[in-house]
C-alpha cells in the first residue's frame, strides 16, 4: 500500500534481488497487488496496481501487507482492517506505529499475525530487532540517539562550516534532505515518534508523543554551536529515554552539548545513530543511514521475510497501552545546563549566578560581545534550574539560550 | 557445559533477569545441568554440577546445551553429539565455529535443531542476528571490523599516550585485557577467526582461518603510529572482507592506516566495532564491547531465547562448507601501501620510489632521521608492490615498515 519512495524502493528490491530472498526464505515473495491513486504505466508490476483498498482486504492469498503510504489516515484504518483479517503487515510509518502501536500489536495478538516495523525508526540501520531479540537479556537503563538525518545535516553544516541555521536549512531542501515545510524534522517531532516507539519496546508501555517535551533545533545559533565547541563538544538534536525508578522514565527529545568523546558527536551529516545502554553489554551504538529509499526499503523486506517465516508462530514483538503516567513531568528531569545571556555589568551577573547556582563553569570566547555571559551549571531539575533563571532575571540579566548538557 | 567467566555469567544473568526473561519467552529457562571439572560449592546451582558429560546428552529433558568452553576440544565432540541428538546448541566459541562451523550447522540442518552463535563475534554487540535478518535484503560488498578489544586497547595507547608496544601489552595484561601468552590476540589469529565467521556468513560458504592472510601488530612502531597522524588518520588492525566478483572474495587482517573520518577511526580502548557495506543499506556500523564476562554471557542467552522460541521451526542460519578456492590469493589483493624505510641518500631514493611505483605521497615527520624516507603508494596488487620493493632494494633503499591503507 503506496508506491512511494520507499514502496517503490521495496518493489525495486524484491525485482532486484530475488535470488538472494529466495535463498534467505525458501521460497518466492510475490506482489500481488500494489495500492496507489497514481498511475504507473512503467513499472514492471503495472499489472498489479489498484486503487481498491478492497481487492487488498479481501483477497485471502494476500498473507503480508506492506503500509508505506505514510500518514495517519486512512493508513491506520488500512493497517487495522488487515491485521484484524489475520494478515501480517509490515510498516515503515513511524507516525502509525508512535500514534497507534500499542492497539494495532494487540490486534495482531489477538489473530496470530505479525505487526513489524524495523524501517520505522532509523531507517536501514538495525535496531527494533537487535533490541527485541539479541539485547532481550539487558535491562536498558537508557537509551539515546541522533534519530533525524535532515536536522543533523544541518547542525553539521553549522558546526562544520558556519553556515546559519536559515542557509543549511535552505541547502538541505536543495539536496532533498528536508521537506518543503520543514516542521516536522526541525522542530523535533519526527525524532520524538522515533524515540516514542523506542522506549515503548524497551519499558514495554506505550508511550505517546504528545506526552513528550520536545524541542526543536530553530533556535540554535551559531553562538551556540561555537559556546559547545569551546566546551570541548558539539551541538546534537537528541531523543533520549532513561529509566528513573521501576515505574518512571525520562523522556524528552531537545539540542544537547554532546562531549567530543561520546559515540553520538562523530555521527555527522545525514547519518543516524542510536545507542542502546544495557546492564550486561554496557554500551551498544548502531549507525548508518537513517533514511532514504532503499535503506528504508531493505529494512521493510527484511521484516517481510520475517513475516514469511513466521507466518504460523508469532514473533514476540509486544507492548502495551499506557495513559503516560510513567513519564517523568519534564521540570523535574535533572540535566546541567548551559545558560548564555545579556547583563550590564557581566561580572556582577557572574557573582550573581554563582550565588543562585552555586557552583557554574564560565566559558569564554574569543571575540565575546561586552555584555555577553555564558556558564554551565551543575546537573539539578529543570524547575530548579527555572526558578534560578527566574531570580536573575528580576536583576536584570537575561538569558538567551538555554541547552542542556547530554550525559551521553 | 563450561563454568568459567562466560559460562558463569551466562548462569547468573539467568538467575538474575528470570522476570525480564520469563516475559520474554513465556516460560522459565532452567538450568538442569552445568558441566565443569572443577568445583563450585558456593554457586546457587551447586546442586547442579556434573562431571560427566554423558549426564547432559543422555538427558532427553534438556534441550538447549550451552557451550563455552573454548578451544577445539572436547568442545567440538560435545557440541555435535548434542547437536546429533536434536538438542539445540548455542555457543560463544569462535575457535568452534571457525573451525566447524559448516559441519555443525549441516548436523543441526539435519536435526531440525538450531546451532546459535551470536556471542562467538562482537560479545555483545549484535551482529550475527542483524547480518543475517536485518541486512538480509542486501547484497553485502564488505565488511571491515576492529574485531579484537587487546589490540585495540594496546594500539589506542600507543596513539594516544605514545606508550612503547611492549608497555601496552604489558598494561593490558596487567588490567586483564590480555593473557599471558597474547599470540592469539597480538598476532591476529583471534580477529582472523571472527572475520571467517562474518564471511561464511555474508556469502554462504566456510572460510577457514588458515586460508586467510593474517597479521598482527607486533611489528607496528611509535614511528609508524606517527606517520599514519600525519597522514591524517590512526593505525587500527582491521579483518576484512570484500567481494571482488561472484567467485571471489579479498579476505585479510592487518594493521591498516584508517583516516579520521572513518567511522572506525574512533573506536577506541577495548571496544569493537564492525562496518557491514550493503547494496541497499549503505554502510551500517555496530558498536560497543567485544568482549568481557556480562556483555558476551548476554549474547548467550539472547540465543538461548530464540533457541526457546525455535524448538519447532528452526532458525535460517547456514552455510555450506567449501574448499577457500573463493579466496583471492594474497598477492593478488589490490591496496594502496605506507612504506617507511632507510636509505643514504633520501632525495634519490625518493626519486627510484617515483620510478618505480609512479605517483607516491611523501610523508614528512618533524625530526625525521637524515636517513629515513616515507611514502605511500597508490593501490595496486602486493605483487606489484613487492616488485617494485624488490627493485629499490637491490639499489640499496632498504624497507622497514609496509603497512596497508585501509579502504574504509
Amino acid at each position: 500500500m503506496g508506491h512511494g519512495v520507499v514502496g517503490g524502493g521495496v518493489a525495486e528490491i524484491i525485482a532486484t534481488h530475488k535470488q538472494k530472498l529466495f535463498s534467505a526464505v525458501g521460497e518466492e515473495i510475490y506482489i500481488k497487488h500494489i495500492l496507489d491513486l497514481r498511475e504507473f504505466p512503467d513499472s514492471p508490476f503495472a499489472d498489479r496496481f489498484t486503487k481498491n483498498f478492497e481487492d487488498i482486504s479481501n483477497d485471502i492469498e494476500v498473507r503480508i501487507v506492506v503500509e508505506t503510504m505514510g500518514g495517519l489516515h486512512p493508513s491506520y484504518e488500512y493497517v487495522k482492517e488487515c491485521l484484524s483479517k489475520g494478515k501480517s503487515v509490515v510498516t515503515s510509518n513511524k507516525e502509525l506505529v508512535a500514534a497507534y502501536g500499542a492497539e494495532l500489536l494487540q490486534i495482531a495478538t489477538e489473530q496470530n499475525a505479525n505487526f513489524l516495523f524495523e524501517a520505522s525508526v532509523g531507517g536501514g540501520i538495525p535496531i527494533i530487532r537487535p533490541m527485541n531479540q539479541c539485547l532481550v537479556a539487558n535491562n536498558v537503563s537508557e537509551i539515546a540517539g541522533i534519530l533525524n538525518g535532515t536536522t543533523n545535516f544541518i547542525l553539521t553544516k553549522m558546526i562544520r562550516e558556519n553556515m546559519s541555521f536559515e542557509k543549511a536549512l535552505k541547502l538541505a531542501q536543495e539536496l532533498g534532505y528536508a521537506e518543503r515545510n520543514p516542521a516536522a524534522d526541525v522542530e523535533g517531532h519526527d525524532a520524538c515518534r522515533k524515540i516514542c516507539i523506542l522506549a515503548s519496546l524497551a519499558y514495554g508501555k506505550h508511550i505517546y508523543p504528545d506526552a513528550v517535551t520536545t524541542q526543536g533545533i530553530t533556535d540554535i545559533t551559531l553562538e551556540d554551536v561555537e559556546y559547545a565547541s569551546i566546551w570541548g563538544g558539539v551541538i546534537k538534536l537528541i531523543g533520549t529515554v532513561k529509566k528513573v525508578d521501576k515505574d518512571t522514565i525520562d523522556i524528552i527529545v531537545a539540542p544537547m552539548f554532546v562531549p567530543m568523546n561520546s559515540q553520538l558527536a562523530n555521527i555527522d551529516d545525514v547519518f543516524n545513530g542510536i545507542m542502546v545502554r544495557g546492564d550486561c553489554t554496557g554500551d551498544v551504538v548502531f549507525y548508518g543511514k537513517g533514511a532514504g529509499k532503499l535503506p528504508t526499503a531493505s529494512a521493510v523486506v527484511a521484516d517481510m521475510i520475517d513475516c514469511v517465516k513466521h507466518l504460523k508462530a508469532r514473533k514476540h514483538l509486544f507492548w502495551v497501552d499506557s495513559d503516560n503516567s510513567s513519564v517523568l513531568p519534564a521540570e523535574k528531569s535533572v540535566t546541567a545546563m548551559f545558560v548564555r545571556g545579556v547583563a550590564n555589568n557581566k561580572i556582577d551577573a557572574y557573582y550573581k549566578a554563582k550565588d543562585a547556582f552555586g557552583e557554574i563553569h564560565i566559558l569564554h570566547k574569543a571575540s565575546e560581545p561586552e555584555n555577553e555571559f555564558a556558564f554551565i551549571t551543575e546537573p539539578m531539575t529543570v524547575a530548579e534550574i527555572d526558578a534560578k533563571l527566574g531570580e536573575l532575571a528580576e536583576e536584570g540579566i537575561k538569558v538567551i539560550s538555554k541547552i542542556r548538557i547530554g550525559d551521553l
